[in-house]
């Protein structure tokens, strides 16, 4: 599988056009000169937009450049507001529906129902590549995560409908008492699955292992009627939920 | 299947942290006043960025308010860096593999390789309820749709690296002539094959329409490499391409 290419620099900047006015596209776009933090700041908005619609996959970094504007998206409004328009589309979806007493909510853990970012923001926002045994001592084995309110908000809502919750996460079994306590901990007090990664696992990647688990759920009469996830390894393969929901995350990528 | 449910304009903002000193998300957010523009923005670009990565779908009109954003977005610079970067990495794709005599990559045609913002910048950049006639009348058959000049740069890219390219578009058999003629004013001069839909296609949508088509590529032999579109239906369903690209569409939404 192609990784990340670095993406390229050459800077082709368009000239605006506006309104009525506008007839056609300049098909040689003029270089902007002297202006290069906005000129980064749009880059990286368009590999931040690439990423969340999946056109940009399997990146182990975020580009070098793209750091100070990750940060301030992730510590700023927008991400927030993403979030939340995220989980409303989801919560919309949920509440049109007649509830079964088999239907289930499947939500990740990091980066969609508790948030990693203050691990992340003492490690570049994802510049740095990651190191699953760090990432554990200094951030998962705390237990002090907080909830992304707006996923919490929601999750609220969808218990209140009669959904019941699952969550399904890389996260490894022998995590799972302090996990346990973060989830209470940062809100989240009752859930019908909580579902780790056994020592014995051997899917090749998180997209297996969670299709995996899905299928099992399926099989015990589960209808997963959504699955809510900041990673595409979440959402993709089959079984799927009837419908899918990606949460916005800049800083990292599993496949 | 739920179409878009309006936007609810509940005000919830979050307040703002910053870098090392920030820790934990304040589960009850201000509310902002007195700067209703830029709470407008930032919800429109929330929408946007839940459009593209297709958390929300079945969307008839783009909200009211999102009007100006959408107008500054799409003619102004960051619409021709996210094309632009989504298209760089299909090329990134194309360009890594040893091309195969029957390889093909599939372009959508409105939208994708030519623009038809010189029409919606006449009919409030989406806010309008589509009108077929209206669109053939005013815009199709005209034949002067200017180039995406990111995607005209792409595919000459692609047919340097010697893939056969082949556009398949939920135009009419009765828009031959004149998408023939508009795609070579505009710069492409060459394809494998132009498939417009016949008048007897019962596809009950545009996703099975395309589906479909693509299946009959595959029986012919072609291997599909890639499919670029601006709409999550060119994209989904199988046969799918090895690889799909989204470019950027806030304007519109087809099945």
């Amino acid at each position: 599988m192609k990784v990340f290419v670095l993406f390229v620099a050459t800077i082709l900047v368009a000239s605006q056009c506006h309104g009525a006015s506008f007839r056609s596209f300049p098909l040689k776009m003029t270089t902007e000169n002297g202006d290069d933090d906005s000129y980064t700041e749009m880059r990286c908005a368009s590999w931040r937009l690439a990423a969340e619609a999946h056109n940009i996959f399997g990146w182990e970094t975020i580009p070098e450049e793209c750091v100070e504007a990750t940060a301030n998206y992730i510590e700023g409004k927008q991400y927030r507001s993403d979030s939340k328009t995220v989980n409303q589309q989801a919560h919309f979806f949920a509440r049109a529906r007649d509830i079964d007493e088999n239907d289930v909510i499947l939500f990740s853990i990091d980066g969609t129902v508790l948030s990693n970012v203050p691990y992340y923001s003492q490690h570049g926002y994802g510049v740095e590549k990651f190191n699953s045994t760090r990432y554990d001592e200094e951030f998962v084995n705390k237990g002090d995560a907080p909830a992304l309110p707006e996923t919490l908000r929601n999750y609220r809502y969808l218990v209140n409908l009669g959904y019941k919750i699952i969550f399904l996460s890389g996260r490894h079994e022998s995590k799972r008492a302090v996990t346990e306590a973060n989830l209470k901990a940062a809100g989240y007090h009752t859930w019908e699955k909580l579902i780790l990664k056994d020592p014995s696992n051997n899917s090749p990647n998180s997209l297996e292992y969670k299709k995996a688990e899905r299928a099992k759920l399926v099989q015990q009469g589960y209808r997963i009627v959504a699955v809510i996830g900041d990673q595409w390894s979440d959402l993709l393969g089959l079984p799927k939920g009837l419908r899918s929901f990606k949460l916005p995350n800049p800083m990292y990528y599993i496949y």
